[in-house]
């Protein structure tokens, strides 16, 4: 069994023996290669391979739909950062301000139609059911991306709302990845399903939990501007829970701050959360996931050391210090 | 055997009845059935179901394959009219225009999933190869934008380089929609093979003679301004001729005509073609791709008779008056 570090090895030396975009036309190629060779954590391609190692080997089959996960997720980063003027991604000038707007749409196009080539490698025995997966998951990241934009111009947006957009946004593209591992393994449908709800409570539990550190976090641990969420008036489950919580009066409070600096905004914002326990609330949340995920797990039908692996990773992910 | 207007009427049927896009988010889902809806000649869905009806019989199959080509077609036309700045789209407000630009990218992403998501209800049989004609020509496609992009900004465009561009961005998707017509229509490799070679050959006279009617066309039958392209600066066929066959002397004035008016600049082009016997040169290159596209189309392994509807809508596109 590989951990979470060994399998990102093997993807990434998957990744490194695929020729996998041509030289030609350089203009749109380049910037494809740029945005992959920024990095980024590859929890999406690690995952699928991670739990195709769980109920078996890692099928080559398996490689190609993690890449295929891989692709999708850097073509939604390339334009989610045009859609949202984001001059950054990973410390690094995004693709659109480097190569351009028209560069920034065509690349991540053609990123995603080379996600749907990878497919075409996997075994005709696996591949209705891994397109299946693969288009319902590319359509509701889709459409959490809306969500969010949508959000993001409405103040009185309920909880539910709130984990219903990231579930769609960022947990299903994890979940995802596990099914199809799984899937490729010969894991069974019950044990796909569980591995699906695993990945989609991990993701849940990771994207709050990323919220909460914006906040709470340790600059230093997190590698991350503090108060950046604040700073940008983004809308996160911190803000969310606050706005839930309060009553008229601190709902004005809370609406006027964001027409102050952005760093006066920080400590005042900080200031609220801290006052009316937002960080307690939002706790208890990524707790509840987080638990969820591990409870899902334990239910998954195959020898418990093979878990070991996952369960590691997800207490490196979550349970982590603030 | 139906006609090229009774297969659009099939196809549209077919689109009518499936509820292909769900309400909700109506920020991502509005916008893709604005376009939808904008209407267009549907030349790939109908090639497509002319392709398998060759063959056989309209299949359940090759609506869908018609309907991924459809969908695919109208992704491209979202995110190319962002990458062109075009205000205008069949007469109507660019997708991007009426919602933003990041409803524009967005809805164009849902739209090339959905496209992606039609080719999953193609019978196993088959959806391995359609899969993988589909993600050669989508890629090819994206390759064919760029070489347009790149070739506006390039002056000494050579022909073969012009006709592979337009090769890339228009006649492969043409092609491709035939091939998996006749593909899910049982018509063999050999004929699947011819019937892309027809539709290659007719895309690409196609285009050549939209490029020729913008100069040379009778605005009152063609629906569209005269010298349009001339007025924007745009590369053709006509303006590569042009410049390939004009001495130093020649491209230094063609060049220079890029900085006068509009208004004038359609009377000085114009005026140029037609002492260098361009509308000449332009039509033998469309006659030599007319002609082989008759010609594969005489090559095809099946009745005679069964050809007739794509024979005629290829006279209806092609040999028409200018």
């Amino acid at each position: 069994m590989h951990s979470f570090k060994e399998v990102t090895q093997i993807f990434d030396d998957f990744l490194a023996n695929e020729a996998l975009f041509p030289g030609e036309p350089a203009g749109l190629y380049d910037p494809c290669r740029y945005m992959l060779q920024l990095g980024g954590k590859r929890v999406r391609p690690a995952l699928c391979l991670m739990a195709a190692e769980m109920f078996g080997t890692i099928h080559e089959d398996a490689k190609w739909a993690a890449l295929a996960y891989e692709l999708f997720h850097n073509f939604t980063l390339i334009h989610d950062d045009i859609m949202d003027a984001a001059p950054l991604r990973r410390g690094n000038t995004t693709v659109h301000e480097k190569y351009g707007l028209p560069s920034g749409i065509l690349s991540g196009d053609a990123m995603s139609i080379y996600a749907y080539k990878c497919l075409q490698s996997i075994s005709a025995k696996w591949l209705p059911q891994i397109l299946h997966i693969f288009n319902k998951t590319a359509i509701e990241v889709c459409e959490g991306q809306q969500l969010d934009m949508d959000y993001e111009k409405k103040d009185d947006i309920i909880v539910g709302n709130y984990l219903k957009m990231i579930e769609l946004k960022t947990s299903v593209l994890l979940a995802a990845s596990l099914y199809s591992g799984a899937l490729i393994a010969d894991a069974g449908t019950g044990n796909c399903n569980l591995v699906y709800e695993f990945g989609k409570n991990l993701g849940i539990a990771f994207q709050l939990q990323d919220d909460y550190l914006d906040a709470f976090g340790d600059g230093s641990k997190t590698g991350k501007q503090k108060g950046g969420d604040i700073r940008a008036n983004k809308k996160t489950i911190l803000w969310v829970l606050a706005y839930e919580n309060a009553d008229g009066a601190g709902r004005k409070e809370l609406l006027e701050m964001k027409n102050i600096t952005p760093d006066e905004r920080v400590d005042v914002v900080f200031n609220f959360y801290q006052k009316n326990d937002i960080q307690l609330i939002a706790n208890s949340y990524i707790n509840k996931y987080t638990d969820l995920a591990f409870d899902v797990l334990s239910q998954i039908k195959v020898e418990d050391s093979r878990k070991e692996p996952l369960r590691k990773l997800t207490q490196q992910l979550l349970v982590r210090e603030h």
